[in-house]
């Protein structure tokens, strides 16, 4: 049905093999018939994860962020591991980054963040019944963790407090679960 | 505050030149004086719009996005141009990909899509009293231009037929403003 919007690969492939970052880069044929350029980053996708512990505080993280060269507040997330699931890789990160391990997850939605020229899927999970223990932190990783209400998060949401897109989906998504008006999964 | 937190610059620069991807690679000390690489896309930046209608209905478009294999809906959106402001920008995107002017322009948040590998950040106006008039899309760009209620466009977002960050929170903010609970800005 979109056959008119449609763009077809004529040839192409990696272009650029970095640190982490797989750039490919393809010569198209638009839906006119005519050639052009296209770009984007190849990644494995990533997980999210909303915790909410038992009294109905969040916990966020503070990490640095080298791109913007500032600190962000986040939910915590990471790159999926090759073979894992996306629950499997949302129970690792949660325990990796905050130490915690929770009872009762549930699937809250998938994202896609930057579509002109990525190919990253987000999945956001929810995680309840949660039990405290050691951060197991990757060698060269800087993570504070904090909770806070669902309020505030959403405050600084509306403040510009927090701009990540992930942590501003998880807070409104959270909100409308809370509510009783959406349903996870 | 964030000195434990943060990384510093070694040495590094463009390492990849593409079509429009513009790769950086740096070697970074990390907190703990240890050193490690980092890589991310300089971006100059996007504007989101949400255009509402006298009647309510916000225009949203459904374009193909080449890195997904997959026609997505969405709002407005682009680039900023060299030397233009993000409300320049609003403006010169909605009137090429929809045609439609307006009189009533409102900043409503900043956004950070991809703070892992990459500095764009968004900037999303609400756009009211708009003028039809016709698409200007730039060579090689087809776009499709739809209209529907809020209720809808949150409906896609709750049951996934939106997963565009800048759509997905374009919708929340505008359910905050139209409730009178956020003031934009």
């Amino acid at each position: 049905m979109d056959a008119h919007l449609k763009e077809t690969k004529i040839d192409g492939g990696l272009a650029y093999d970095g640190y982490f970052l797989k750039v490919h880069k393809d010569r198209v044929t638009l839906p006119d018939g005519k050639p052009t350029g296209r770009e984007y980053i190849k990644h494995p996708g990533a997980v999210v994860i909303i915790p909410v512990l038992d009294d109905g505080r969040v916990l966020l993280e503070r990490q640095f962020r080298y791109p913007l060269d500032r600190v962000f507040i986040e939910l915590p997330a990471g790159k999926k591991d090759a073979g894992e699931t996306a629950l499997e890789g949302a129970k690792r990160e949660l325990e990796e980054e905050t130490g915690y391990t929770a009872s009762d997850w549930q699937f809250v939605c998938t994202i896609h963040n930057a579509i002109a020229y990525s190919d990253e899927h987000l999945d956001i999970f929810l995680a309840r019944g949660l039990t405290a223990g050691p951060p197991k932190l990757d060698e060269g990783e800087f993570v504070e963790t904090m909770a806070v209400s669902v309020e505030q998060m959403l405050d600084w949401v509306r403040s510009g407090e927090i701009t990540d897109v992930k942590t501003m989906i998880g807070a409104f998504w959270l909100e409308k679960i809370l509510a009783g008006a959406w349903q996870p999964g």
